[in-house]
């Protein structure tokens, strides 16, 4: 109800604070007898962990998840999956000069006027870090609905732009290069570009595709709770999204129909997939593929204008050990939520039967 | 829970099929003593109904609101209201020969995989018809934040687009022109490029930007339930919309940290409002801006193939009164889902304090 | 979220005052392809109407179904169920007097109070008629779960108990007299007392039992959502109910462990009871059965002193046409609340496997 | 969804198992601002704890709360509170003949059935253990509505039954004796029994009974989510509860409505309050109380026959340290479940003006 939760049958809310005693969530709704592959979940924490490469950030955090319940003899029992990711890294010296201060395009300011008052410390609440208990139950999801394919990728950073269908690429290059673009030659100029944009103190954005593969006919509900609907949702639930698009997206919003229908097989698939996997809300069988925006990180290396509580603007040297660029690391967010969101459909479908 | 309430706190369940009895919806969570104002109402539904220009559908629907419940005396109780719009004008007739077959980018194979079985007239429940509860709902909802406003209007026409901010633009001039574009010069080549469109059968898609002003400062609840977030879900969930983006969107993937931070004015105000009016999740008090894509309608009156019930594929006039271009009388609707998305989290931020 | 909602896999949401132009409904999640048996759903709407007999109001309500959405040609198609009663007898002048008045014991006073302002006729919301909108739901939720059997019936009048177990009774006995009590012999001293209550312009309370057989094992949600815990709110919704035990209930509290555990039989069944069919908050395939205490009627046909809106107390002759006794009439509204907590719980655990 | 959380704007999810790592839960839509009193948190712990009387049972469990997030320098600040309690005392090996047995009116059984597998270890889930979490909540909530006073008690143990009005009461006689019955003589006479009882190996339910006094009026959303059915809910929720009844309760349906009805006085207050503070679902600012039983605890130090996984009876001497009685240490979970309720129905209200 306050926000924290996401999903309906399968279902997680997350808590916890950058720098508060340790981030973590509760998976309630998770079927029971499936024998978890614990390593799974660690590669995927290992593909958002801070520090894996030299284009991310280099704080260092762990990132270790400890189970407290719901699992037994390694296989879950039904019953609520408790976890916690301890915050051993916090240095809460760092962030006291921003205690009194909000920065430009931060949360900030509206956390303190929305809640009266706020953790400051490393955005608190407000910060990416969260979305490592998101990474858990995306993790877990994956195992719930193992027949179906989720793969995210970066295809652009800033300008950089990888301008070609998802099916002409080669997905098993995806974890080969740091930025986590399927394309080998684009992600070596997009790397490079990356560390230009360190070099200057300064952040860019860029563009994660995501593609959902082997997905039953059939789920979704609509009208509101359509499957890109909750799709939707969830990307733009993680930090920094600032749009999304599926099949044809925007394009699509050029053309004709006489260009954009998608003619049926006598199988039931369709000739081409403007649609995106999901027609009147619903998966019709085909790939779902969409796009997801992100804006560049906030935090820079630069000196910056700042508001102070009393009022006033100062200018204040940024510092720390930030990304430069979100979106290599925001590749297994966007898998984790995608596989919220179907785990969930998935789950909820079959009481229909 | 099986997708058809939308709000937490005001919210929205909505029923019908295209050509059953009637649509209609509860809505539960009004604040009592709200003297309704059910001019504004019947104005809504006149933007969204069909018929009403040229340039599109000449279907006859009186899409006249009938209220049962939750008002006495002309004002709110705090009980749900519950209305219908008996459906006057089914045609059950025309129909019939897509009984057993499947049309193209239509709702039509997957409601029938899904459910088994589908009211087949016009769509049922598929069919855009049912955003006509949703736009009773809404203006409930915008007499319940009347200090919030909310306008929306067609940017762009296929490939027809309005590259001007909307702070360029006089709003008053949108319900003088049957497109709904500010720019009234845009506004006629796009309603002859409509015509053209609709005289070879076809249909073109479109953009809707959506503006909230006014917006208190504090609404939204972190970490899933953004106010981003559920504007994006609440648009998504409008029939044939294939993108949501907000503030700089997709372009804002292209740029660096250093061009895309808003600066803050000393009272909290930003010089710049890239981050479109929402930080962290949470309204900042600038304008909240929006752009929703929809495809091209799926429905053309020219021979295309579908899909039988037995597997055949079949070359079929379409026929009927269908819309064009969809984005004229979607209008109204963004702008009722945007209202149902702002009145709830008005009221749920309420509880804060 | 604002309380007309019921349900999440199987879910009502209901509106409609007493006296305003129609009550109504909305079920979601009905799952599709049920083949609607509207007779047994009339059935149900006569064995709840005002009028069927000399011991109920006498009140003529038609408490005619109509049917707006979700069903086609006889069958569900998963969309949601639409329907409304309109109130054909209203009557309201006869209201006029209580329209500054508060009568004790009833709901007006609070209504006022929390909502500033209230539809005073016959009760507005606050009116028992509303649970003709769940006697329909309550008659579709029966037909979706067909092999669970529910059987409510009065087991105490007053002073008057029918104190022998359930399982002596003769359920085909229930509809064969107006009080709906399977012992014929009590029936008739309950049917008796009744009248002369009624003579006297009094009213008086009563116990319902019900009586859930066929119960597949695995039905609840611990650790809040125990199917009894729903059971238990479900009947508290109903009017005038001030109390809910099931199995050995309050007087289990009074018995030794050693008297009290249900002792195995080597098939997983017990071969006692006092549990009541749910351990845990899950069923565990035995009887389901619960008693549901009603108070007496609040409405009097004698003088009785009333605070008006200015503060003063005046004495005022009740009348109109009000049931003396509510539990006959309660019954099939007890079977169609446990009808949709079963439903519920059944289509949720089909999630699970 | 899966029934692990409860309420809706002040919600609480929990999760642990008796023998996991820890138990543990989140609070999300708690109130920003508040000054936590953690030694009165504390203190409620104290209350529910083993081993603090000689009629409870003497395991040794430490029930130490760490807070890991929400709260920032001793207030909360809006986010999720989450916070574990580690389970120091697991004694698993004393659990491994049950492993493969299921106890009489235990839910061994069901959940075994229900899942397919089950943590075995002194009840898993199902182990009233659990509701140390809840305590936990409670004991927030009651600071988040600090106007509000709710005091339970011991009311009944086995047949010895407090015929006294709560009013008459002395409610700081009731932390005076390790039954919390607030008539001291009672109390001696209950304890000596709960003694006996113990020598026994049996045990005994008893009934709790609980005020809820300050109450504003207008608390509760009828017509499902009413206050006294959410109460109820909430009460049945709790582990080994089999009924619940406020105000007149069962004794209400013997009465004639010319008893039953509370007069009012002038200032809106009544004369009786046989209605328990609750009217048509809404609180009406009198005196809210309520009775809860318990039966008495399924584990015996006896010999009992058991059902073993193999489908044989077999006889099992019970052994371990149980509560030969519940309610002593009940009396803190019930106020912790009437806090959840009363604060989210206080917080929803809000939403209201």
């Amino acid at each position: 109800m306050a926000g924290n939760s996401f999903g309906k049958i399968f279902s997680l809310m997350t808590f916890g604070e950058s720098h508060g005693e340790a981030l973590g969530g509760v998976i309630d709704g998770c079927p029971a007898g499936i024998q978890l592959d614990f390593e799974a979940i660690k590669v995927e924490m290992q593909r958002r962990k801070p520090g894996q490469s030299a284009i991310v950030t280099q704080r260092k955090e762990e990132d270790e998840v400890q189970f407290l319940s719901g699992i037994f003899e390694g296989k879950t029992t039904g019953t609520p999956i408790g976890f916690i990711i301890p915050n051993t890294n916090q240095k809460s010296q760092d962030y006291s000069d921003i205690k009194d201060t909000f920065r430009p395009s931060h949360a900030d300011y509206v956390y303190e006027k929305k809640y009266g008052l706020r953790d400051y410390r490393g955005g608190g609440r407000s910060s990416a870090r969260e979305t490592a208990s998101r990474v858990v139950a995306g993790a877990i999801a994956k195992q719930v609905i193992s027949n179906i394919k989720i793969t995210a990728f970066v295809s652009s950073v800033g300008e950089i732009s990888l301008n070609k269908s998802y099916e002409e690429m080669d997905f098993s290059n995806i974890e080969k290069n740091p930025v986590r673009c399927p394309d080998l030659e684009m992600a070596l100029e997009m790397e490079n570009y990356i560390k230009e944009i360190k070099k200057q103190g300064d952040t860019v954005g860029g563009v994660i595709t995501c593609v959902i593969q082997n997905v039953p006919i059939g789920l979704g509900e609509p009208v509101f709770d359509k499957l890109h609907a909750e799709l939707g949702k969830a990307m733009l639930s993680i930090n920094a999204v600032k749009g999304f698009e599926f099949g044809s997206g925007f394009d699509g919003s050029k053309m004709k129909g006489s260009q954009h229908n998608d003619l049926f097989n006598s199988d039931g698939t369709t000739k081409t997939n403007l649609s995106g996997g999901i027609q009147g809300g619903i998966s019709n069988g085909m790939d779902i593929y969409f796009r997801v925006a992100f804006k560049p990180v906030a935090t820079l290396i630069q000196k910056q204008d700042v508001l102070t509580k009393e009022g006033d603007i100062i200018n204040l040297q940024g510092k720390g050990r930030h990304d430069p660029c979100v979106v290599p690391r925001a590749v297994p967010i966007v898998e984790a939520m995608a596989a919220l969101v179907m785990a969930d459909f998935y789950l909820l479908q079959n009481t229909k039967e």
